[in-house]
């Protein structure tokens, strides 16, 4: 497809064989056209040692990279979900392996308590991570099958480099047609997954969400929301009436063995939202100290300090960190107390959760807090 | 400690030595008497191979008999958790496993669909379960050191029996003070842990809690509910003024690789509260399917069927079953609707979940289900 005409309700379709264009017409019509990867156009950026991770085909390329050219050493640009996840699967398969970021610490739009046990985490692993890193140019090696990476901080070698830096949402199509981007730059749409467009729907990576907690639209390229928005969009491009209330902003990922979850605010969010923000952390165990397999987790709750209601929170930990953020997604859902948090009546047995659960702990802890700031 | 003297508040303490009775005066006393074995006083009980497992010194005794006198079978009376979870610890001693239960199905206060897992996994693991079965009489095995079961069923023979049929509380102290005893046969408390006597508190398995739902009493003596009755009552009996506000029920165990979550009420309870209960069951799956480690889940709502709101859930599987209750736990406290849950926000990642979470999975086929059957 080509493109849209949508006062005739038509698509410019071309054959991908012979070029030839036709117009085709459509009742509905669902964009669902993606995201792309951020644009970093380094130079030298077209080396065939360099990949992306976005679509497929960069994918199968790379698998059989890593196949024919057995690479040393792999260097991702970018410290988020994809570099962490990279580094593994490169971890895995004996490949040596370096993260350059531009920031501080690794992690995406975590709180930094957990950004620092990935950084732990990567060390211990054995992934050289090199925090502020501002890549400049891509070229050859002079010897190996190598590329070489300048930078403000020196040059990085290796057999290959994986540029993931994010995405972008992938809107030219929506934008020529008329579609209106809202302000993160994705495709606007409403409740019902509805562009300013009669009868065009977006869904998916190319559009945005609605922030429960804020109200605002994000840019939130996940798949699960993905999967909702694609679901809400089909069923009322097909005649239903549904709706896609939004997002908390949960997710949840996996550094080797280090689980993360979060759901929420973070605290600079918050604090951007005008909240004055409350976010302890506590750090206690995952099972009964006992019992084999306990861990320590770390638990942080973004409280408003003035209502007491959970706005968001984080969770990490190597055991069962990842499956406890749901449970305070319904608590910040419900727009609950820490008060409320701290009477809850969780299930306790020693393989699963100390007697009391670390978030009973960590909103125990701050409500005592908050009572004696009261006083 | 012998007694008390609530009018003078005294306690009548004996030395553990010499016999000698004093007395001991008291502010506030906390009666935390615990629980005792349900009385199942078979004629031969007192044979040496025949175990309960409530107190410490009974625990220390079995673990002695399994090393000195290595028994090659042993069978337990009773199919609560004590003894699926005794099951396991005697399987991994390389101690064949035989439960007699009288009932049709292993698993307490579970839901039919979940006991038949148990059931199962029994089975998968070489544990022998015979159900019906009504326990008469011991008496020593005609030779070699075991002992035999007469039972409606047949004889059973082994060289150790547990007998785990349950708890009940321990009151006679209190009951012999005047403290008042509940509906249950426990000690009676309000949201304070204060029995009928001035002074006088109670915390643990000797007394009962309140259910939140039904907002009747119950006995339900698991560890975390003893460890906040206590800190209730310590805190008040120290002067400050804290609630217990009652249970949900939530409890969760693991009987081998299966884990079991529970909250809030079962389908039985909740008819003899008066609900209307609608109670669908859905199977999916714990991870992405194409995750490695991926298993089957099985999630039960027990909604009330006028107002939808979720009054119960159950969830087994052998991965990541037990801590998703606690999101159901939630849930339930805040009375949500089967509407509201199908729209929560949860986390996603493929090594913890697939993009729709089984638990949304199962609150939109309710909803689908409660939709259909209005029009």
């Amino acid at each position: 497809m080509v493109g849209i005409d949508p006062g005739a309700k038509k698509l410019r379709v071309r054959d991908l064989e012979g070029g030839k264009e036709t117009l085709e017409p459509y009742d509905r019509l669902i964009i669902a056209s993606g995201a792309k990867p951020r644009p970093l156009d380094l130079p030298g950026s077209n080396l065939s040692n360099i990949f992306r991770l976005k679509f497929l085909e960069e994918a199968i390329r790379l698998k059989k990279f890593l196949d024919t050219e057995k690479p040393a050493r792999a260097v991702s640009i970018g410290a988020g979900f994809i570099a962490l996840e990279m580094a593994e699967a490169f971890q895995a398969r004996g490949i040596a392996n370096t993260i350059l970021h531009n920031d501080v610490l690794p992690g995406g739009r975590l709180e930094p308590e957990l950004q620092e046990l990935i950084a732990r985490e990567l060390q211990s692993q054995g992934v050289e991570f090199f925090p502020r890193v501002e890549a400049r140019a891509f070229r050859e090696a002079p010897r190996g099958r190598a590329a070489e990476l300048l930078t403000g901080q020196g040059v990085f070698t290796g057999n290959l480099f994986l540029i993931s830096t994010g995405v972008v949402p992938e809107v030219k199509l929506a934008e020529d047609a008329g579609v209106t981007l809202g302000p993160t730059g994705a495709i606007a749409v409403n409740e019902r997954q509805e562009t300013n467009l009669p009868g065009v729907f977006a869904a998916g990576d190319c559009c945005e969400v609605r922030h429960r907690i804020s109200g605002r639209p994000v840019y939130l390229p996940l798949g699960d929301v993905a999967n909702k928005q694609g679901w809400v969009a089909g069923e009322n491009a097909a005649g239903g009436k549904v709706t896609y209330p939004g997002v908390l902003g949960s997710a949840q990922f996996k550094c080797f063995d280090l689980e993360i979850g979060q759901t929420g605010l973070g605290v600079k969010e918050a604090e951007s939202l005008g909240f004055s923000v409350f976010a302890p952390v506590i750090e206690d165990s995952s099972r009964t100290r006992i019992y084999p397999g306990n861990r320590p987790i770390l638990v942080k709750l973004i409280i408003d300090r003035k209502s007491h209601v959970l706005l968001g929170a984080q969770i990490a930990g190597k055991d069962g960190a990842a499956l406890r953020i749901n449970t305070l997604a319904v608590a910040v859902y419900k727009k609950m107390t820490v008060e409320e948090l701290a009477e809850l009546d969780f299930a306790y047995a020693p393989p699963f959760s100390p007697a009391i659960d670390p978030i009973l702990v960590a909103a125990r802890a701050a409500e005592k807090e908050l009572a004696g700031k009261k006083d």
